[in-house]
């Protein structure tokens, strides 16, 4: 595609939209040019802030027909590159979308705006006695939009779902301007194709999501956390399957090796647990419900599973500062991560019980193409994340050797009956990959889909897609 | 679109495909001809009956190449005429096959072909302790491709969600015969867009299934089931959402007008259920657990809650004979109606608070257009059934006056949030109603998504889209 560069008589243009903020300062281009996806960096041309439905409309339609690229962005927390603009253009700022328009009490419903903090949706509805539970290890920075676009998940994915299973309905501004829902605000739907599924997950490049409706379940009120600490990390990945097996299904079933938690101890510089020399990975499991006493005997019947492993002693937090510390703990681990090294974060996914092999062939695969690996995540769902350290390892081999052991890593996800992105998305940093994941006859129909929605390839150009 | 008729050739050409059974014969032919929608008949050129993926791929080619019509069949147990061969060509009929291809016990999954019946794959997974949920009046008989297909739900929705919530992959062959899956085997992903979801519901009008990857559940031991009888149908609408706001979920919870039950009792000729004159409709509820303890105080807990209704005695049902009675007697309404009168049935779904007023308009537009409505469903998820019985109506009336009360009740339908179907499909019958539930713009998306599958047009034609 050819793509025009934004001109002083777009930027008037821009201007006169009611409500909309246009920015081609330093700071701002700066602000728009990273998200959190390694170090990388693209500048835009021009950042706008529109403030309502049709501002957004005017701007897509204006862009559409100017073939000026625009990348929707929302808090700037992604891992896969989706908010970058690599094709300059306009970033499309949505942080005035800042609204939760209502909380259907009657309905278990919520209707927000996309610019909220997955987080402050999660407090406000929780004051109606509502439970929205996708967490993504961000929650308090990112956005709901950003959450939807990438169709993210989190720890307690494992038992409540991801955020594709509470999205009822979405409005949707196309590229050529057009408004429209998505779907209906109803739990069962079987009229006409599900383009409100089509849409979650697209990370941007289909439409831009200005508001959201979504499904809510009654607020839970009692949970235990439990942190085990395994001196053999295969053993780890073998105990979570155990526990489903049990027929226990936790509410988070987190998996870290020993140098995750560490950094993030070290990282985040508190703490007060010991992690003695032989320890190599922990499982952090958290039961929830609204019966104390039903939640206990749980908590005591996985801690019995893992006993039948080589496990230290287990530590049961049942205070709010204990868990509060836990989970930041482990929400902290890609940052600390990122603070000690150049690094790459995959995130693959495969069925539960493949985990031990998974961890094995990553572990293989890094030492045949001589790279470090720390690998945490959601284990109860099946998905590692794999963070690769740049460490010592050359400047040649990091740009030209690992892309070759990723490759091969994600052949092998493939081969398990596994994909390549459980909660990231592919963006910009996987899409070099998506021939692995999928045939040409499955690429193609994807491209054609896109063309649908956006045949002048202005909706965030250079994602997902070679 | 312009298609050819079967020729000779053509036939010699199926006949060729190595698997495959032709049949052209009149039995054959007249019982693809109709499915469970109404009266209607069409009938087919020729009924094919492949074996495998390849028989189907090679089929689809040769008509792709042709222009000639394939519409795709399962059980033929749907309720909108998405099975029916309306511009004749071949009926490409599923039912061979009918084999369970794997349960994953470790991963909790089952692999099927299209052709198996819903109760079996529920019965055979309950071997391994798992448990598939979705369970359409049709279980019986039914397929779980069709199932797929039509995005089905069934009671149990309420608690467990429809059929797009379990479909983790599906093989699919396009027209042009290309085979591919359409996601992976994992609970997580994040990976392209999800063509799973976009299939799911699809009405065989985009590609035709051949295998199907489903995520499974842990069996669930024990269950209780209440039959409430209500002097007032509106106060029955309104107990079930107080049944959610006090924070109960059933695991199935519906709906049914006195007629309903009434005739149903006539069609199945037993019971022992008394049926009080002043009784206007029960609710039908259903409690679900492995704790029989804690599924007593559910059931008495939501016996209070009914109570503060005017409602006759409760009907408490714990043995498997009397539960299996009341079920047999819900699942048997749709035939019992059916029995009685020519009838059509509409499968309006609103968010769930709104029941009584759709219950209400339901009535009000009945005595304005001069139709009389016996109503049924699965209030728990806002899913009503309305099955308009002819009876003492006029043909005139019946085909030119009760159209304009269907498009305004679906008018207020959507008013309200709701949409035109829940579980039944637009399939033939609800066709001429989608602009009421989408705009232009909406249309248009999902036509140019059905030519990217489909560009010949082969595909199910006649169906969704007018």
């Amino acid at each position: 595609m050819n793509y025009k560069i934004v001109q002083p008589t777009d930027l008037a243009y821009f201007k006169s939209i009611a409500g909309c903020s246009t920015y081609t300062d330093e700071e701002q281009l700066q602000r728009c040019a990273a998200d959190q996806t390694e170090d990388l960096h693209y500048m835009p041309e021009v950042v706008l802030q529109p403030t309502d439905t049709e501002g957004v409309s005017a701007i897509l339609k204006y862009c559409n027909e100017q073939h000026i690229p625009v990348t929707p962005r929302g808090a700037g927390t992604g891992l896969s590159g989706g908010a970058l603009p690599v094709r300059g253009g306009v970033v499309l700022d949505m942080r005035r979308f800042d609204k939760i328009l209502n909380v259907d009490t009657r309905n278990f419903q919520v209707t927000t705006q996309p610019g909220v903090i997955t987080q402050v949706l999660q407090e406000h509805v929780r004051e109606y006695k509502l439970f929205y539970p996708p967490d993504p290890a961000s929650k308090g920075s990112c956005f709901i939009g950003g959450n939807v676009s990438e169709n993210s998940g989190g720890p307690r994915a494992v038992k409540y779902g991801v955020v594709k299973d509470y999205v009822l309905n979405l409005e949707v501004v196309m590229p050529n301007g057009d408004v429209m829902w998505t779907g209906a605000n109803v739990l069962k739907n079987a009229t006409g194709y599900n383009l409100t599924q089509l849409v979650v997950g697209s990370e941007g490049t289909l439409c831009v999501i200005t508001k959201i409706v979504l499904r809510l379940i009654p607020a839970v009120t009692e949970n235990m956390l439990l942190l085990v600490p395994f001196r053999s990390a295969a053993e780890a990945c073998a105990a979570v399957n155990a526990i489903f097996l049990k027929g226990y299904t936790p509410s988070a079933l987190e998996f870290m090796e020993r140098d995750a938690l560490e950094w993030s101890m070290r990282y985040v510089a508190s703490t007060g647990i010991s992690l003695p020399d032989d320890i190599t990975a922990h499982l952090l499991i958290e039961v929830d419900g609204n019966n104390k006493e039903q939640l206990y005997k749980d908590a005591e019947a996985i801690a019995e599973i893992v006993q039948g492993y080589d496990i230290d002693e287990i530590l049961f937090a049942d205070t709010h500062e204990q868990k509060e510390m836990l989970w930041t703990l482990r929400r902290k681990v890609g940052e600390a991560v990122k603070s000690n090294s150049i690094y790459k974060e995959e995130d693959t996914v495969v069925p539960r019980a493949e985990l031990p092999e998974l961890l094995a062939i990553i572990k293989s695969i890094g030492a045949e193409y001589g790279f470090k690996s720390v690998c945490y995540g959601h284990a109860g769902d099946g998905n590692l994340h794999v963070n690769i350290v740049k460490a010592d390892m050359s400047d040649d081999d990091w740009n030209n050797k690992l892309p070759l052991g990723i490759r091969k890593l994600f052949t092998e996800v493939v081969r398990m009956g596994g994909t390549i992105s459980g909660e990231h998305g592919i963006g910009l940093v996987q899409k070099d990959y998506m021939d692995i994941a999928f045939s040409k006859t499955q690429l193609t129909l994807m491209k054609q889909i896109k063309e649908v929605f956006d045949p002048n390839g202005i909706l965030n150009p250079g994602k997902i897609f070679v």
